[in-house]
């Protein structure tokens, strides 16, 4: 069962119209919210960021949090999902083609449940990288369905027989292709400040709250490439992909090419932030 | 009547999958053909630019160049388009939400025309315009459907109370929100340079080959706010707008405040090109 402009339906019978904005110009944002034991990890946080993509590029949101919330969770139970994720995304409505906001149109929410199996496997074993300009514009802070310069990235890293991107402006290492990106050097963990450039991620701010109970030094702040190849560990955080070590970038291993300690230290953590919701 | 994924159809019996990735991602690429006397004004410049734009986001179109050029001017023919335009996209089709590119998916096809009047009065009269830093991404040189930046642009001037906004990077003027820009200094003529920071106008090609016909220096160059605020003319060129002068820029009026000299030949030109084509 999805969800889809005020009503519940089987996906078959959801016919988007062609002018709905999000068809024609991306005119929208979205959430994906996890679920581990038919339960969603940091719900508040994704709804506030939910609420601020929107007024990042002026949507109204057609429901209040409370209700959004009651969204997300009747498709968890109606669906019976366990470990999955949530999909949801709201367009600016349907109105014949224009740049400028409509006068009148009424904001269009799509959602919908997906079963997802924890990547525990490739969490154990780690990913390879490849770096890659980053071309994005410049509010990836914002969740919007304006994603094709992620979308080719993805699919150059895996031409290129990778897991991912790592996305560097100028030589000035951002984040991945739908993930934050992390590295550690000495011991000390290195991201990207949370600013216009990279999504402010849940899970990236999970792991640095976990980051600094496990008393591991945090630097938000920005590092090059250069830096980066002498990184002893490096990781992805992601809803869905959690904490996944990237053990080889542009062909090179990171540190000794296998997940190190601080990422493995910082999977358990969130390990237990799974457990305790559970 | 509609096209949309292999048939004529009328625009109510469009239903639009939900896992359509155009929808998701913005994942697809359009054009916009101007029909000026029912006739098609530079329709092959079109054809090659949409193949260039697909190319750059590795979409395959599903159609011949000769078969989109059919869809075109059965369309025109169909729904008795005098003046008007004919819109085209193509996603790379649908399927379950992942940014890697599907293995299986068909690229949708969805075109229409609408009745468009020539902007005559605005065109004698010129409008105003506003700057704003240039926020989009880096191929802008491709006509996709990630258009929110720009979205968000057109709107920002209509609140300012102007017709469109002055794109710059850093200080560098690129183009408008869904148009090139032009700035005539001493009878010459400057725009940015075609490369991936500003969309390759047909109309911008136009604008220049008669510019050159017409003895006027053209200088593909790009040039700063500070040096448009000593230009003497300034205009907008765009498929819709054609040569649209910009007699005020953040409220201080450009030369005289009126279309001057320069701009008002090339419109004489253009409109020898359109009545050349009907």
């Amino acid at each position: 069962m999805y969800f889809f402009q005020d009503r519940y339906v089987p996906k078959e019978e959801i016919a988007v119209s062609p002018d709905d904005r999000g068809y024609y110009f991306g005119d929208g944002i979205y959430e994906v919210f996890r679920v581990y034991g038919g339960k969603v990890l940091e719900g508040k946080a994704h709804f506030q960021r939910f609420q601020r993509s929107a007024d990042g590029v002026r949507i109204q949101l057609p429901y209040s949090a409370e209700e959004l919330n009651s969204i997300v969770h009747k498709l968890i139970d109606v669906n019976q999902i366990a470990d999955g994720i949530v999909y949801m995304q709201v367009t600016r409505g349907a109105a014949p083609r224009a740049h400028a906001f409509p006068k009148q149109s009424e904001p269009i929410l799509l959602a919908y449940t997906s079963e997802m199996e924890r990547p525990l496997d490739t969490m154990r074993k780690g990913i390879s990288a490849v770096t890659l300009e980053d071309t994005r514009w410049l509010h990836c802070d914002l969740k919007t369905l304006n994603l094709l310069a992620n979308v080719i990235a993805k699919q150059h890293a895996l031409d290129q027989g990778a897991g991912d991107v790592i996305f560097h402006r100028s030589g000035t290492v951002t984040e991945s292709s739908s993930s934050n990106f992390m590295m550690v050097k000495q011991g000390e963990l290195y991201t990207h400040p949370a600013n216009n450039l990279v999504l402010h991620g849940i899970t990236r701010s999970v792991v640095l709250r976990l980051a600094k109970q496990l008393h591991i030094p945090v630097h938000e702040q920005p590092f090059t490439l250069e830096q980066l190849q002498l990184a002893d560990e490096a990781f992805l955080t992601s809803t869905t992909s959690e904490i996944m070590p990237v053990v080889q970038i542009d062909g090179r291993a990171v540190g000794d090419g296998i997940p190190g300690p601080v990422s493995r230290k910082l999977q358990a953590a969130f390990e237990q932030e799974i457990s305790e919701l559970t």
